[in-house]
């Protein structure tokens, strides 16, 4: 089963990490990649570590450039995927690495993105638990047309905490999390604080005080797996990586929770997943690990002192995080095998 | 009035640090230098950068090694420094950047280190607020002969709290603390983790869980600052650069009290200070900014949404962590400027 | 045609390449990982990035271990290799990512290791052209059931330069190399100078002044490609990445030799292939863009200032430099398409 | 003896670290800095980690807001500086941390600048040996009022291989040197490869094949040396680090020369040096020894095999390679000491 795609927002970070995978898929031809600075230029000009595509041609993103493909992958600035999602045939899978369909409340929309609400689509990230009842996000997935992709953040935060929500073990105010990310977090903006000279040996959070688009995207989806509304503090830094999340997730215990009863409750939610693990005890999360791999290692432990339970994931932001979980709903979405064109195995040392 | 010193660990990266700080000290003059490791061999194969200070041969470590000096710097695992502290004549000025003499409870100290329990000493961190009176800890530094040279963690983070515990607009308990520290905060030890190929592009936790040594001396200077019990949740996460801590800590606002006031306090405990300085508004931390230099930076918001003060503080855990902050202690108890031979300036970029 | 192998020395940075490689390999099936250090634990330990291999249990590497596989995959110490390998059936496909095999010269050899010369195996370089005539290794390679895997400065040096030797272009004495590895290129050593704290920032030469062992490796090839003796000037330098080999190989050119003559042999000589390629005039190799992928990248100059032509190399030191080349030259042997299970998109950013 | 000093492009990286280092000299009080980009600000905003400077106004660059300081730098790009500087009055110390004042041979500059020649101003490298009788720059910088601070590239290069020019060791023709450059070598440019997600991991070269502007630099400064023509290849690098440059610079050995009469030339150019140093055999330079000082270190190895002599340098291309030389040159040309100011110890780890 070949099938042929068309990725918009080429040239960045996002758009190029999903042609690097799809260049790896066995059954993914893709034939149209647009861009907007780079149009009318050979690929391998913007992106020369895809070596194998170097040839394609870049082109405008329009409805037109993106027609005719059996799936389209959006990956441009908020706003513009809503835009051009609305001129898509409807048969097209069209998954959407951008904001513009993650969030349900079109209140919270409104308050961190402002105007343009353009609806929610099924949320692609398949070992999400959607309820305490232990039903994951993969079944809403299959066969549908539109994707939302999660937020790099969102994806580690929930994978994180989710299972103890989902199993009543978690206190669901005052979540504290904290997460450093990687540069190409931050796209490849032209901005000073992100050149090289500047960026390297320099940690510095940003985004503090409840102000982060990521933060309704957390609290939907913890939310949706405690079955009562959850409110997350979220401070993100930028650390001296190309790639990678680490996220430190903490939350209140429910009284009499012990840490045996935390332990079983993520092995429940992850053991049989293929992309989803937490870590032997002893052993801790570490980005390397996961790099360049559709893999999220998770960790746990309860501090007993202040009663918090400190869950710590790492993923690939660009990878899991982004284009790998992308195609792992992709294939969800075309019926193909779950972990198609999918590695577990992190790029290291 | 210059002085002699004599520094032990000199070959290990507080050691060293403090080398470096003395070789532009300008009354300095570093007589001894000693290390088990390059014991007989000259200072400048094991540390290349102190170029000045190349030709001193090295020494081991013994109270023989150390005597006859006006000061004595130990910068050894802990332990080895109560041992020797124990074995040098009262009116030496010892300086123990180890943990050796930071506790000033036994109970807490044998639950983090077990037996060998020293005994407390003047704690170096001339900035930090010791109680709601406003009162700061440089007075109890003023001619002493003896310095227990905090935690860089701890540093940053009574740094951070100590202005909101000490104006009661903070809740003591629940204080939720992460920080990434550069691979120098896991001194100079031999562990493939550390390795560079293994290090860079990797960030991961570490002691997680309430177990991390720091936490007591964390919960010590804030209680003090609070004048009741606070206690502290705290992940310690490894970042891939070599030097800096980028510390996030949060904790939640008591009842009514907002961004203004929560700004004016800080502003009010800092603004006088040389070294520990408020950013303005919409500017944040980097440790590249304060690469080298004895300056914290700290920045602060106010999450209404969940009602947490987050304040954020970058350190060089190696200068204003460790070597710095010793120095400026130093000055302190021979009663010179406290400025001297410090720098504001970072190494950037 | 699914095949068994066994690795040995799984649990260093040549070893682990090779799985990472094997475990995305559509035909190979690892069986045995071999490894002293960690014998009797789970692969996961000492390699947590290889999560599909991550149960393996690490065994000690003897004849017996590596017995009873289709493959063998040596990545040990020069010498150890050796005397395996003397035990190991002829049947089985041995591949030695070691230098035991690689020189054809005992003399040199003997120079540069010293006792125990075991004679040598077919080089597995498939692109290096060596005669004058134009043929390549790839021939040589068919079928075989012994490989000698080329070291990873040796790759890029003698895939930059062998075309202008091969077509008559270059003179043959006073080539000048300079090139940079990154941190993995000095093995999983556990060395001061290359804890990450010590080796980011840092950029350093070694084994300067003819004595580094890739030297006659370096001229046996392009001696070849010459159809007469050349020597090499050869400094290495270590630079702080984890991954990643820049060549700049220069040599004279011969008389009345252009600009473009020699672009036009380089690109005869890899036109076609898949793994190395000429880049387009106007861009440069870049580390980054081959990382983790099987290619090379080649750019060239002629100085007409000095009569030098400055050819340009960016490999992955333990992709395409150790555990690419390797796994592409089984599939040479074994029969196999040659770029099967190897990929040609680096992982950027 | 206190001065008044002016900075042009002080948000740039050269213009940042003059002001770093003046920060922290005795006797320079800095009262204008200027820069076209932030100009109205204050200095803080741009370069955050200069603290005690932060108050400073940026003002635009102009004759006007540079005159009336004892000293003015001048950071800018070529051509600019030319301009401002014939505005100034003869009486005012300038120094030109840029281009347009280095080259003597007015075709060299024209054909590697284009037009706007403005004439050659004293060179400012005290240690570089200016003929085969020893003579060193120093004496030509006493008690000037323009100096011309030599590029960073040439600055290693000179101090790599002028001892051996001037000693006659070395054959002036097919001199080749490679060099590695930190980011900052590429300015504060917001190109896409220097972006930190790009530049992290990455080595590449560029301006080869004998067209890079710091050649004819190299070549009369090594001309000078040596007392005839020298000619140089040059081929550049840029590596995964904020600071530094390591170069290696081979030439070939005149007939008979011998590695003890080839170290005792370099002993004798720089053993009285406060700033430049032949390391012990068995050592080599590391960028990282040298990083935020003044200081040049210098290892050098006889190729027999091929009759090369290979040095190699490190420096911090910001400091000793830009401002710490020009601090250098200011403290000769005012008549203080020449090491006012300076260190000569790095920032390491």
């Amino acid at each position: 089963m070949s099938f042929s795609v068309a990725v918009s927002g080429a040239t960045g970070y996002a758009g190029g990490e999903v042609l690097r995978l799809l260049a790896q898929h066995p059954e993914a031809e893709v034939r149209t990649v647009t861009a907007h600075s780079s149009a009318g230029r050979p690929l391998g000009e913007a992106a020369p570590h895809l070596r194998s595509l170097a040839h394609l041609e870049v082109r405008e993103t329009t409805a037109e450039s993106l027609a005719g493909h059996d799936v389209v992958f959006l990956a441009l600035p908020h706003g513009a995927s809503g835009e051009i999602a609305a001129q898509l045939p409807e048969g097209t899978l069209v998954i959407d690495a951008g904001a513009d369909h993650r969030l349900t409340d079109q209140a919270a929309w409104e308050r961190f993105y402002g105007e343009g609400y353009a609806g929610s689509w099924p949320y692609g990230l398949p070992e999400l638990l959607i309820s305490p009842d232990g039903a994951k996000q993969r079944e809403a997935l299959r066969g549908v047309r539109r994707v939302a992709v999660p937020g790099c953040y969102p994806t580690s935060a929930q994978l994180a905490l989710a299972p103890g929500f989902a199993a009543g073990l978690l206190e669901p105010d005052d979540v504290v999390i904290v997460a450093a990310s990687g540069l190409s977090g931050a796209g490849k903006s032209l901005k000073p604080h992100l050149l090289g000279a500047e960026a390297m040996s320099s940690m510095s959070p940003y985004g503090v005080g409840g102000v982060h688009r990521h933060i309704p995207e957390m609290e939907q989806g913890l939310s949706g797996a405690a079955g009562r509304p959850v409110s997350v503090s979220f401070t993100p830094t930028l650390a001296p990586m190309p790639r990678g999340i680490l996220t430190t997730a903490t939350a209140r215990v429910a009284p009499g929770v012990g840490a045996a009863e935390l332990r079983a409750a993520w092995e429940r939610a992850y053991d049989a997943e293929p992309f989803v693990h937490l870590l032997p005890e002893g052993r801790w999360p570490a980005t390397k690990s996961v790099q360049g791999s559709n893999h999220a290692e998770l960790q746990l432990a309860l501090d007993e002192h202040v009663g918090r339970a400190i869950v710590t994931c790492a993923i690939d932001n660009l990878a899991k995080g982004t284009a790998g979980g992308a195609i792992q709903s992709m294939n969800l979405a075309l019926g193909l095998p779950e972990t198609t064109g999918l590695t577990t195995e992190g790029l290291a040392p």
